[in-house]
């Protein structure tokens, strides 16, 4: 559903497939959405993966930040609405609104793009695409951008190789998948006690099926940071921020 | 969308964040929309997961049984269309037919679900549920029933304790996650060169957070067997049987 050029709007249903234990959306499905609507705007646009990808270019997320003040819960209808913010030679600013059923906002989220190359693996000069000039938004997002995220200092850490359900239709590892396994880093008891307030993600480096990647993660006051490396190198890092809030029990 | 009140038909559209690296869809999604196309239907008939949670019972999916000629490709349309073929007072017979953007039909699936109250963990006993035999439809469809599985002599198993993105609402590991864990037991290498001709899988025993599990296969042929155990008890055993035939290489 299309509501003008510079807005772009679609609308989901969470199915009980989809939540998780605490019987609402989880963060790695939010992101999921993120990326389907903002293919959906680029597409509405005739930017999307078919037209980049007949000159070998391709849309990358670089950076997702989200501030949930509730998360959707089981059967409860939700939109997701874009637009963009700004952007430069190198990157796009693409900001959401996430609203509930009666149309009351219920979080933002602010993501970076780059557009890469998909045989040299090297960023395309993205101000080559004139519709963009022409679709900004002056629609404000408040919530801040995202912080500069530092190489962490772990409390604890684990290992990991990425395996087939990992990896996307580009080979690399889905940046979804990343977020998952961040994810994991806490136990059930945590999450029926803590809720996810402010969430950062910075995808840094192409991560591939089969590497074996080290978790590291800071969690010793509830601002957490996380990052996964290989071979030393970070792939990503992310920024979890938890309130002791608890979302409405409905068990 | 609903056809009639015996056959209702959902349709999608597959993204390229969806798509495996063989760039069509993974079975793990596919039983992903059988879950959701079932779930569409009865709850049309007004017995969906909100009616039968009134009265503490649950639908959960005891069988899986998948054939596909071919699988969706990236940006394709396709639909799931469901019907049931028959019921007892233990279970009900739910099959699927997908079809392409064309109408072609291009695979079918065959589910069995059980109802349980969800206080005792017992199956209910679905004969009181009065619009199931006045909506059975006499479609057929055309790939034989669930084999027989039994327990697997492994040639390779690998252990896994079940993480905080694999349990679902009812706080048990998801149905979709088992299939995951299964699919990761070959390599992106194999997967390039096989494909899933026919899939299998039967759901034994409710598996909780925090599980260590072992995952053993047998894929000493084609027609490939495995099961995940908990303490040497079976929570679910599939069958997966692959073809040399290559999807159309679209990379």
């Amino acid at each position: 559903m299309e509501t003008d050029l510079k807005e772009y709007t679609e609308s989901f249903f969470l199915t009980p497939g989809e939540c998780n234990a605490q019987q609402v959306m989880p963060v790695s499905l939010l992101v999921s959405r993120i990326i389907e609507v903002a293919t959906g705007h680029a597409n509405s646009w005739g930017v999307g993966y078919s037209a980049l990808k007949a000159n070998n270019e391709a849309w990358v997320l670089s950076r997702v930040t989200i501030e949930m003040t509730r998360y959707p819960g089981v059967n409860e209808n939700y939109s997701l609405t874009t637009w963009i913010e700004g952007y430069n030679r190198r990157f796009s600013e693409r900001n959401f609104a996430v609203t509930d059923g009666e149309g009351n906002v219920i979080g933002y989220a602010r993501t970076i793009w780059v557009a890469i190359n998909t045989i040299t693996r090297e960023s395309a000069d993205i101000s080559q695409f004139a519709y963009i000039v022409n679709n900004i938004s002056g629609r404000p997002c408040p919530i801040e951008k995202q912080s500069r995220l530092r190489p962490v200092e772990s409390t604890r850490a684990s290992k990991y190789v990425f395996k087939y359900s990992d990896v996307d239709l580009n080979r690399h590892v889905n940046s979804v998948r990343y977020i998952e396994h961040l994810l994991n880093l806490w136990d059930l008891d945590f999450y029926d006690n803590h809720v996810i307030g402010r969430f950062e993600i910075a995808y840094m480096k192409e991560c591939l099926y089969g590497m074996e990647v080290e978790i590291k993660v800071d969690d010793s006051t509830s601002d957490c940071h996380a990052e996964i490396l290989h071979e030393g190198e970070p792939l990503c890092r992310a920024r979890i921020v938890f309130s002791d809030e608890m979302q409405e029990d409905k068990r």
